[in-house]
């Protein structure tokens, strides 16, 4: 049916084996969330091009869609591909309204695509995973607690370098620098949202010149900005900073209860990073970002915080909080470096065929095996055993089962040993029940 | 962020409960085709517009992309969102046949998209779930009997009405028209391939003007296309027609080999229906289709075949043989007709805050049962107790865990029964484990 082969730049496909890797990924993320009452939804992968504009920066980057066989040849219709998954479920909210429960904890698992420039090495379809508690009208606080912990242990369960959630609260960079007299405390959180990129003398300068900050001023925020703590310490390290505001006071103990919410975790890290001010205009106090050990590169592969105002239809208001982990970036880059898994497939077992005459036997044997839960296939061909065990190996399922005459036998491969079985009972180890996530010692190749 | 709601025609979306029947569906699919040893893949979502535009018929409902900025206005970007997943399934074998090992037996379960003409109430997008088992160079016939075993088990374990699977083989068609002395068989079948739309005796007498058969023929056509059984029986009521052909002998044998494999499973019917032609001409033997009871007006769900020629890169033909399921088709259609979940949330307990000084004990005490696998939430406000099983009631969560002075008590609210509980070890009844897919009596909004 296909005649040639078209790798495309920007939309990474992975091999079967690797393709597992996203999967025990993508099971992990759900079985955390729904532990926490978070109902999985799915949205439609278009929207109407007005909304999928309204947003800014990113709708640049939109890929629009048209008919082929329209009538009027180049007439768009008026179809975007979703960008984020946060804009569609905003618009899901509101056309559901009368039919949801609220607080409405969802979930969302999702491609997004980007209309970026190819060559350019970036993702232009990818994965993301969302979790959101919307409120109708308001939106308790312990809320923005609640899904800092769930991602901390969504992260914390993934088989992935270990990551460090980065909490800050906007009230308490809009308080302090309202504190210091700052006059736009707008400008200055878009100047800090550069720390990464920009050297901390450059900054020094960019807040005098383009967030209207006198030195002394610049030398305070840049203090505020320097402040990381593991623990809910941080507050007194900022009030010995000497500013004070009501807006501060409040953000300091949001964010120390969210601290204080997420201990106790093991495999991740949560700090208080009072550097992440996350230049987006539509959060309004917690804000989080990620970054994952030895992947500083990527940046934040997970980010997101509270916002007041998720969706509006004029008369009610429904605020927000909720994160979104950039699956594909994530996943993608490791399977670059060779994270992989031990089997292509499934199976556990390959039950042997002695002949094709017996074949039906051998069936039989599978089909005993799989009312017990086992994943098996049956060997394509009656070839030598030799070379039914070798194809066994090579996708890495770990057991072949034979018919002798005194009874079928089960042989582990990885060990040669070899064992009278009842394939009606026989159940592997637990930990050969699925494949494993593994680490391969050679850069695997993927797109 | 948003400001007014869009349904789309076209774009059906569900709501949490109704998810549920989709991700449960999803996930008896998904364990079905695992336990036979199929991998699962995805591919991308965009194929080149020329790699589209190579079957035919449906290269008419393609959605091409177009960068919003892109320089040239109107220029496309040569993308077209996929169709179905033969196409890019046979591209990624193609692409990756050197790391892949043959016969590749994978899974695919993702959306699809034609652009349709808006106002016909056809799907634009829907989820198709998809196996193939794919050789290099050869496949022997045995993967037929296996590929209809796995669809037919899989059907069997959904929670939808009974299908059947229709089978029949095209080489029975050919042969027996050949044998019939019939010159062109294939404009015959893209007749028979009719029978469901069209009268039989209107379809004698096009058998005659579009086919080229003579009256005495196509009144054996027709013969052929009235045998249907539910088991081999049909080789003899063939062989009464008096017809004989080394490719209807060569059919027959393997329609019975076909049938015969798919005996003993409860829960579907598998028959052999010699009036299944499938129009498309890449089908090269077995081919498939499937009806849903009550649910006739759907045509088949689930549909495919054996094609000699899944893709070829000039040197090597890939062979394979697939069955694809029409998954969104089957869900909207069962979901508007009141099928859904008992609950809109996975949780299982809903912990009761007291007052808001104590939600931290309430915590707690959801960590306990976290721990022990027991999805749960904790109230979002602490109201009185009978608001709160209320709240529990409008989600369908079965049970509510409170704080009392002698200790942790948990109520079943369908039953009121009310006992002290260790939230460290309790666990709900296997039954309430995940929501249940319910008929509901009253016909459910959806797009």
């Amino acid at each position: 049916m296909a005649g040639k082969s078209s790798p495309l730049s920007g939309f990474p496909e992975l091999l079967p084996a690797q393709r597992f890797v996203e999967t025990e990924i993508v099971e992990t993320l759900s079985r955390t969330f729904e532990l926490h009452g978070f109902a999985n939804i799915e949205t439609r992968a278009v929207e109407p091009l007005d909304q999928l504009l309204t947003k800014g920066e990113t709708s640049k980057e939109v890929y629009v869609l048209r008919r082929l066989q329209e009538d009027e040849a180049g007439k768009d219709s008026g179809l975007g591909l979703h960008f984020d998954l946060t804009v569609p479920f905003a618009r899901y909210v509101l056309e559901n309204a009368g039919k949801l429960s609220f607080p409405f904890r969802r979930y969302q698992i999702q491609k997004v695509w980007r209309g970026e420039r190819p060559q350019q090495g970036r993702y232009r379809e990818f994965t993301q995973a969302d979790i959101d508690v919307v409120g109708q009208g308001d939106l308790p606080f312990h809320h923005d607690i609640e899904v800092a912990r769930v991602m901390a242990e969504a992260l914390a369960a993934l088989p992935i370098p270990r990551a460090t959630l980065q909490i800050n609260n906007r009230k308490i960079l809009e308080g302090f620098y309202r504190g210091l007299g700052i006059a736009d405390p707008e400008a200055v959180m878009r100047v800090v949202d550069k720390l990464d990129k920009v050297p901390a003398e450059k900054l020094a300068t960019l807040l005098v010149s383009d967030g209207g900050a006198t030195a002394a001023q610049a030398e305070s925020v840049l203090a505020l900005a320097a402040i990381r703590t593991e623990d809910s310490s941080f507050v007194s390290q900022v009030r010995d900073l000497g500013v004070s505001h009501d807006l501060l006071t409040e953000g300091l103990d949001e964010l120390a209860q969210v601290i204080d919410g997420c201990q106790g975790i093991d495999g991740v890290d949560v700090v208080a990073d009072l550097r992440i001010a996350r230049g987006l205009d539509y959060y309004t106090g917690t804000v989080f970002e990620t970054r994952l050990a030895g992947y500083e590169q990527l940046g934040s592969i997970c980010s997101g915080g509270r916002y007041d105002r998720l969706a509006s239809d004029g008369r009610t208001t429904y605020p927000g909080v909720g994160i979104s982990l950039g699956l594909s970036r994530v996943v993608v880059s490791l399977v670059g470096d060779g994270l992989t898994s031990d089997r292509s497939v499934p199976s556990v077992v390959l039950v042997a065929v002695s002949d094709e005459d017996s074949r039906a036997a051998s069936d039989a044997l599978a089909t005993q095996l799989r009312a017990n839960g086992v994943p098996c296939e049956v060997a394509a061909a009656a070839d030598k055993f030799g070379k039914q065990i070798r194809y066994a190996e090579r996708r890495g399922i770990p057991y072949v089962l034979f018919s002798t005459e005194t009874g079928p036998q089960i042989k582990d491969i990885r060990s040669g040993d070899q064992v009278d079985v009842d394939p009606a009972t026989w159940t592997p180890p637990p930990a050969d029940v699925r494949p494993r996530v593994i680490q391969s010692n050679e850069k695997k190749e993927q797109q």
